[in-house]
């Protein structure tokens, strides 16, 4: 499914002639899979990218290098590129050491009065050594920077980081957690297990926020335990749009659903609304890889009183010691600190961080890659143990695609 | 409705022959008009007496006078005696200033081992003077005691109010929210409305807690908007078993439901369960009697960031001001603290209480039949101001007969 190009973050893309504007964009193009289309622009044109972006989704680059490259004077190369800063909803400006200079202010100064969110890149790091004076200012400033090789393909990780830390909160957040899956005027199931974990009077932050975000959506949804299920299904006399269930009854719910009917987990819904579902089910995958004294990473974002303590700390580690029939490393991290060491783990998992905002999850899915170690989640990993996948997935084909070529 | 007798508070009272026991509990049950009935015993048994006792809700006293009556010595009448500290959740030991003694203090300890909650009513106080020492002892001991006078009809509405205090959590918590209301296997609808004030994600805490008490009950639920309701209630092939709405909603919602299905407001719902729904009726069908000049007391229980606050301060004193035809004096409290004024007041408006439980909530009615001022809470007001008692009271005959014998 692409997205709408409103949806999409808009990436503008400055910098003088031959400061590689395109050369970056093409590397991080060329480290994803997932390039969409390119838009062919007339030369005078900026060039448009629609692309999904890890860790961010779907962008549209605007590379101005199209204006720069016809060598269009004065008047006309700086309405275009006016017209770029009309539709930025993040600013890259690439430079290097050697040649930043009133080009570059004057570009910073347009974004700052426009509020517009920037990033500086110095390209051909291997070429222009780095300058401290310049550093400092920008620091001095806050203004934030990556030091990049297209050459030596360094630095394009931490462009990304950059990207991430730095894009507009609205296009990090995503709007709705249902609404492409259940219409306006149109019915969910939600099945919530009650169990002793449960705090009595209460339902669980992701309940809450599915429920409110189908409201907000003018869907509806009936709630029910998974005993009751079967009788709540009999009382429609349509079938709802999707039924969502607690992992932990998936097996009970997927027998009690008719096969036509659309089912999924909360923990597959969050791990697409709390970090990058194609991303951490591709972790999952990697459960099947782990051998015998291969170090494992558990991470928790509450640092008290977590709700998924005994999943972090029990479960998952007594279940994955079974699966791979040996026993594991398993290491512990709380709250906001992740481990400098990442690239010792096989295998990150974490909790699925329903307190915390998606950027901050999103943050650690990029660390987890530049450490070059797969990560997946809680629900996920409960997920693939239950082996429901292929049922639960099938709502995001992406996702599915994911899990059926990893087989 | 009568409740069952394992669902009443069972009060045992104590004390020495012609301490005043039976009177004591005469007058109790003179003040309150629902007595249920008297279970004739034996003489040597003790007289038991189920009753609504405001503000606890269904008691059941158990008079040791019958055991005491007929004289019987030794044996017999320890063996009677101990079968009552048996079924007792909360002891009454009277006695007076005068006659305390040995007798007392064993029946302290027995209460003290048996970890059962007490307390001691002085009664004859018009006869018998205060020993300061005595009650010196007692507070030392945190033992909780009332100077009473039937005579003189003093101290029985702080004897009510220590019986609430002193009552055990499990009896003034209701266990449940809609138990009686919607069966296990049947559905109820939740109608839910979106307003500006709702926080983004969340559900506000009764709405949660209706769904959730419904899981626990195995019941189940459907929640929609105001505006989706009629397709929601399309969707059923059998009809809901009730409708509970916001009260802001109750009009729209109202004339969406059919007829034959009950329909009720979280308002009252809630003013049930965290309060006593017939009192705070009774105190809503004051509204019609407050004349210009009135002072009125608005109560907010949170102190900070209440999600009523301009419900309290605003919506609130504006419709009554234009009901009543002229300006009221409106005063306003927040927190624990209630004013030590409450006579002067014609009427006490409190918000829902939703965060504190309800042995906070049932101390204020009290204390404002202690007053002798008319209490009810937000919704009910606006439930009141919306003219929709008589629907929305349906599913609650006592409150509902409240509602007419006030008409």
């Amino acid at each position: 499914m692409r997205a709408p190009k409103s949806f999409r973050l808009h990436i503008g893309i400055f910098g003088k002639r031959n400061a590689g504007k395109s050369s970056i964009l093409n590397a991080l193009t060329h480290q994803d899979v997932s390039i969409v289309s390119e838009v062919a622009g007339t030369t005078t044109d900026p060039v448009e990218k629609p692309m999904e972006l890890l860790p961010l989704g779907p962008v549209l680059f605007i590379d101005t290098a199209g204006i720069d490259d016809v060598g269009a004077l004065g008047e006309k190369r700086i309405a275009k590129t006016l017209a770029v800063f009309d539709r930025t909803d993040l600013g890259v400006i690439v430079s290097n050491y050697n040649d930043w200079g009133n080009y570059e202010q004057k570009l910073m100064e347009e974004l700052k009065d426009r509020a517009i969110p920037f990033v500086i890149v110095f390209n051909k790091i291997d070429i222009f050594e780095e300058n401290i004076l310049i550093n400092e200012q920008l620091n001095a400033n806050k203004i934030k920077f990556v030091q990049t090789s297209v050459l030596k393909e360094t630095g394009l990780l931490d462009l990304r980081q950059l990207l991430l830390t730095s894009a507009p909160a609205d296009y990090i957040n995503r709007p709705s957690i249902l609404a492409d899956l259940v219409g306006a005027g149109e019915a969910a199931i939600l099945v919530v297990p009650i169990d002793k974990e449960a705090p009595k009077g209460r339902l669980i932050l992701p309940q809450v926020q599915s429920i409110r975000d189908l409201l907000d959506n003018d869907s509806f949804c009936m709630v029910v335990k998974e005993r009751e299920l079967r009788e709540a299904l009999s009382r429609f006399n349509k079938p709802p749009k999707l039924v969502i269930t607690d992992s932990q009854a998936f097996l009970k719910v997927a027998a009690d659903t008719p096969p036509q009917i659309p089912l999924t987990s909360f923990s597959i819904l969050f791990a697409r609304y709390q970090g990058d579902l194609s991303e951490l089910v591709r972790g999952a995958m990697t459960i099947d890889h782990l051998k015998s004294g291969d170090k494992v990473l558990i991470a928790e974002a509450c640092s008290h009183h977590p709700i998924g303590e005994d999943i972090g700390t029990v479960k998952i580690p007594r279940w994955l010691t079974q699966y791979v029939g040996g026993k594991l490393q398993i290491d512990s991290t709380r709250g906001h600190d992740f481990p400098p060491n990442l690239a010792e783990y096989k295998l990150i998992i974490h909790c699925g961080a329903c307190m915390w905002n998606r950027r901050e999850m999103l943050s650690r899915i990029m660390k987890a890659r530049q450490a070059g170690v797969p990560i997946t989640n809680y629900g996920l990993t409960i997920a693939y143990s239950l082996g429901i996948f292929e049922r639960a997935l099938q709502p995001f084909p992406a996702a599915l695609e994911v899990y059926k070529n990893s087989n």
